[in-house]
């Protein structure tokens, strides 16, 4: 039986927008919520500029905002800030960015002298332009909470797609691991073990004294149905390769969870052509006709959001929205 | 002779830094001040992220970054807002944005219910980045200063356009008109019919009543050179269509000054094909190969800023650089 | 039949307050809402200083404070900083400024070197001292609402001038024009020239060579009603010369519509003994005895006021005060 | 001998202006530093409203701006805002205030529910339009430094005053003492004990049943020559009163050291018709024509600003000022 | 009969937290409200560091934190800042502080070159924590409200420990004086001498010749019950010694009116050993058992602090809490 | 032969300051820059209250400011707070906090629900304090340079504790390993095996069904020098653990290089009883006597610190800190 995303109370008070990100991300929200996406137009002028007209009224209304941060990454934040700049000036009550996928979120220290913090520069900006609450999902590195002095809630899918996961391709508990494809994504990939009560093995990927990467597994992974996961994957190439790895290592048949599908360039076509068996992603961000392929699955995390935003709006906790056990029954 | 631009005191403390909008203006720039462009890599990712590395170190220094906001107006902006927070991390003294073309100037009011004020947003957004002083050409209306609480200095390209027009194309004073296109570029045109010693039309655009713009000079054009005067030409329509009316009033021959030759989509074309004879305008904006024809020129305005530079660094008045006279003699 | 401003909610939330510059217009504001202005006490020691001392509680209400920063513009202007101070230390639960004149709104720019942007920096001083939200009344250039990032709503009393004069002066529609008296006006005439539906006038007012100003109508006048229009009128000056231009170019009649009758030193009496008809203006600002006379009147915006207050309080949308057809038929 | 206020380095980069309040004190601080006062033009237009216009390049100077707030007290705030937001834009580095007189400092608590803190709320303004250092005289309370978040110099006249009366006025050290005419400013009077080397009075004015102050000194002036001493004197009323009441009660004459002479109203003919002998003050303060009479001396603090300007200026210790020996000798 | 505190509207939106360092005081004003005391596990890592977990949900919450700041002041300052942090970060609604005594308040100004305004930095930064309004219990000095921007309320004991002394100690009104210890407490002395309607006489504290303090009264005590009241006593010693001096001029006997028990070292012990009857003070600060004697009273501040709290919650005025009669027959 | 620190320029604007926490290390950094430490009085009262009194000038002057914040945590950053505060309203130039070892660094993230990120509130109250530049070393992680907008330098004192270990321990490179304790700590021990030359293992400390931790190397370790590397050890749990884990896979000998030895309550005698046979830690805190002990050897940062110093002040590139052989030959 099919879950459903109920207000207990008014719904009066609550408005719903989409930039042009994700709009049919946002459409689902929106599905869910029974709400109507509030009348903006965004246009974007001959020489590049952004218009932005909110065609009703939102005076004392509590906004949430919908926009993810990929690929036209700068032309998706000035959509952010110019949208959340006219919606402080037109008298919101509170403005709620619900941000799918936060980009800039990599480059999140100093790694080298002078680096920009761009995560943080852009949390900056989104304080300065209005933004009162921010509603992320599977953060680069935790920390990049603490760059915000606003309150933030930071969601996780990862329940969301082990379920899914759980429920159409694990075949054996006893002959599957979990796998971070590096050393960053350890904590990321102990999580996944823990939910889905598996062992997690590392791929260690120090350079060898040519300077090349020499990807091995560390934990067993033989004649074991092997789970890469991660918060993202951008070119591709670290999740092929590591497939490539497992099954040079006996894996039986490589899968990867990763929350969202950047996939730049020719990623989905590098995708296509490994040894993966299927890359399971969610809908943070909108793909184009042509990085989809057979091989890319996306489940929606519109209910998670959806759910978030009632929680957030009637001031409940989410703690819920954590629990594997809660999320299961969600269908789109 | 040729004038030239010193500094009068060390230069030991000057960083002069250009992002990637108008690269030949800021090595014209570093030319006549005899400055090297500081070293900066700024790369875009295959997910469209800007990644800046300032590849020298600038503690202490005194930065002046040259950037142009035009067409790719967002992407332009992000590197402004990255390599500032960069520069301030990196303990630079000052941050000096050099800005010839100020995108979004014209979205400086609210026009209509819930619009925004994108001109006073970004300038918000440049001090949030710890912009501390800004230097802009030819602004689209004045107020924008106020938009800012930090020092601004507000340059303008009149007297260098001025200047060549006199030197070049200007026949007769007795029979020649500076026209502004409308009423709100009165204010703009008066200063050049001042500075040229001419009288000023101004054209009327008032809808009719099938609300078709119909335009009409206001003062005296019959056989006369006209000489168009404006901030910008985006569209080039106006600028077209201007001409064609004044032709009709019995204008001997049609020129344009403009600061910024935004030419967006087809304009160049559109320029090409009118009764306009020429098109001066400056290198506020660096145009495309197919954007350029033989009815468009590009005044150099780099001994405008190199010498605003100069004169902002060791602390001078700026005074002399809206001085015709002045202005005289500089060549590129 | 007489229209009414009612709030459909409960006013309990929801306090009155005047300062000292335009009692008559705030307590009819009260009597519109039938609400009664709150108790302050503000008294000036004999030094000069302000003393404020709010007699009622009013924590946690919604204030409203109405104060008009004409003539003892800078006594006013703290006023409303202290007020606002206090109200903020007082558990207010926002501060509203209705503020009908806006003083300084002249100095919105910077015409020569380090000059001041003194509107801009009320506008800080405003937001500093605890002002959430300001209603504005036909503002001298609509940039200036860019000067705040606290919310603003900008009023206009053209419908209700407008409808005045329609129903009490307006002779001929086919033999009236509506004249702005200088380029800067001609956007605000425009306006104008729509709801009346009637053409525009603009007089040009540039210099001769001896420097003289030589106006001269553009525009079709000769044997019209001649309506001129403004934001304001300070000296009068330039009012009368206006209309004395426009008999001697054959108008049959010079009437003015100025919302804001600042009529600084012996404006009136200029008023009086020029050739206008009548100068129709609001009550924005308080007029003394001595500035009176049976040539000027001002129609009331309380109505407007009254209305845009509770619009905003209940969180609806202002249009509608911006329609002509909405604003008649409320009377004083 | 005359000691002099000399400069130690450079004043290439020093700028003094004087705003409206006090000029013949600025004058004075001018010749003390051997230092032109800046150029400004100060004009009130007619409906109030201050234009200032900075005649001369302060681009990166340090500038100390002199400016008391007594009487117009609003209006010269109001100069102090204009004129420092107008020194920040012009890019100034570094704004000065030298305040001889702070007005509002005694609103420097909430005696009362929803008064307002005055005081405070100054300090903020001042801050927020740029300011960046404070000098100021004798405030009313020491706590007043905290308001500001800003560097500030709190210095004292004491010393100036208390060697210009013990060279003119004191008789005999034996039969003298300080009074402090009420609780408040005990603390005060104990200073000048310490430095005159005296004993202390203190005049105690509860109220008595009826209501009315009843003033009775304690400790012993019978016989004595009884110098009153206090931050300043408003109304005249407690200094003509505690003079009368140490008559009554023995004293052989009543002098009165007061720093700032407010003497609103007819302060000045109170203290002409009472018992004072004497009332020495400073120039903190420029007294209209009619506020001066033979009982009131106003002694020169120019050099005390002075010497203060340049020890701040100059990066040295302002420990000196505050010792009596170290100010014996200026001469004005 | 016993007066109650009560909520008239629903308490659901309200919670109550303690922090560590006077749990007493706030169980007895969840009691008196009938509330809860919010969840929070408040540890100290072996390193010092403090870690703090909410550990129910207070999205949306209106939160009353207690805090007392005494003893251990750094701690329990860095306790407030740190939880004050997570509840903005966990969506809380508003953050009061509750802090029944201030620490550092003496702190307040500035008496030699170069020290710190302790009293104002600590207000600085528990508004940058996120803290939105403070009430605090008879400040040192009310110049302190000044410190901050945001919304204070000042209470006091007075009323409270003035019914207490008269219910059980005072003995005959025509033979009872109110004592001020020193100077600086005579303003805080004269609003008990009017409370309790008795004379005031105040210790006058000059130093001899030999740099000793000698003590006297100025008033009459003979054979009087004095009461020495203060906002605080700190290491006892000036009670103790006033107390003496009075005895020595003929008191009958003396009391001890004090609101903030500091009683650091041994001054319990000094007060036990002094001539003083009763030290009667209240529990705005939570005595270890060896500050504990018979001579030490407590009056508990519950009821004051929860009415404040309803009253604030509830947007009354909280001016009745300043009466006598009000606060009469509120019992423990 | 030593190297030495050494000023090209004049030393006349620079001051360096020690607070409490680590006064040896300060007076090492003093003497490698043959400065004095400025005269500071810090007292904390008897009720625990930080009373600090700068006894020097410092207008005008580059503070740095030596503190540690370690054990007494709390009181060790207020004194931060007091003093940042104090020095910015004595007009310091500009206040650089050299924290060599910053508390609270671990809280940088929310793991929980309503957990605060005190990492981050530190920093922004050191930035609310005035602190205008951050040296820090080895923070937990890098992500909190982030937390701050003003600059901060980053330094690693890696290479000296390299440097050090390689000198005097490092037996065969052939048969050492550097050992991350944790999965967290994987990329600080690639920049150790990159420095050493040596391979990397790591300890995987997954939990077994029991809820036991349960350790084991990956990568080879039998045999070997063991090398632990961490950026602190606070209870000496893991280490010792890890170091027993390791003995038991055969390691030859078990070192560990840590950069902060926090040794909280009774780490070191479990260093000291465990199977490691060397802690080789910095002086980034200063340890007490009862945590010295012959396993425990301290090796000295003041040289990086001082460099840092010379380097920040003559606005030089700090990148050779960073170089292992830049770093030699400094000692003691």
């Amino acid at each position: 039986m099919e879950k459903k995303v109920t207000f207990e109370k008014t719904k009066d008070n609550i408005r719903l927008f989409s930039l042009n990100s994700n709009l049919p991300l946002a459409e689902k929200i929106a599905r869910n919520l029974d709400l109507p996406l509030g009348e903006v137009a965004i246009k974007n002028f001959s020489d590049g500029e952004i218009a932005i007209n909110i065609e009703e009224s939102i005076r004392g209304k509590d906004i949430y905002l919908v926009q993810s941060t990929s690929h036209q990454i700068n032309d998706y934040y000035m959509e952010i800030f110019v949208m959340a700049d006219a919606l402080r000036r037109a008298s919101a009550n509170s403005i709620n960015l619900v941000i799918p996928y936060y980009g800039y979120a990599r480059q999140d220290r100093k790694a080298k002298s002078r680096e920009p913090i761009t995560a943080k520069l852009v949390a900056n900006l989104m304080s300065r332009c209005g933004v009162d609450h921010v509603i992320a999902v599977d953060l680069h590195s935790p920390q990049i909470q603490g760059f915000f002095d606003i309150p933030t809630d930071h969601f996780t899918a990862q329940p969301v797609l082990a379920n899914y996961f759980e429920k159409n391709y694990l075949e054996d508990k006893n002959q599957a691991v979990v796998v971070a494809p590096n050393h960053s994504a350890a904590n990321f990939g102990r999580v996944y073990a823990e939910i889905l009560d598996l062992p997690l093995a590392i791929i260690d990927d120090r350079e060898d004294e040519e300077g090349n990467k020499a990807l091995h597994p560390i934990g067993e992974v033989d004649k074991c149905q092997c789970i890469i996961v991660d918060d993202l994957t951008d070119t591709g190439s670290t999740i092929a390769q590591v497939s490539d790895v497992l099954m040079e290592n006996g894996a039986s048949e490589v899968y990867a969870l990763v929350t969202h599908p950047v996939l730049s360039g020719d990623a989905s076509d590098k995708i296509m052509q490994s040894s993966l068996k299927k890359l399971v992603s969610t809908d943070s961000i909108q793909l184009s006709e042509n990085q989809v392929n057979e091989k890319i699955e996306q489940i929606s995390i519109s209910h998670l959001l959806a759910d978030g935003i009632v929680r957030v709006h009637e001031r409940k906790t989410t703690g819920p929205l954590f629990k594997q056990e809660y999320m299961r029954g969600f269908e789109d």
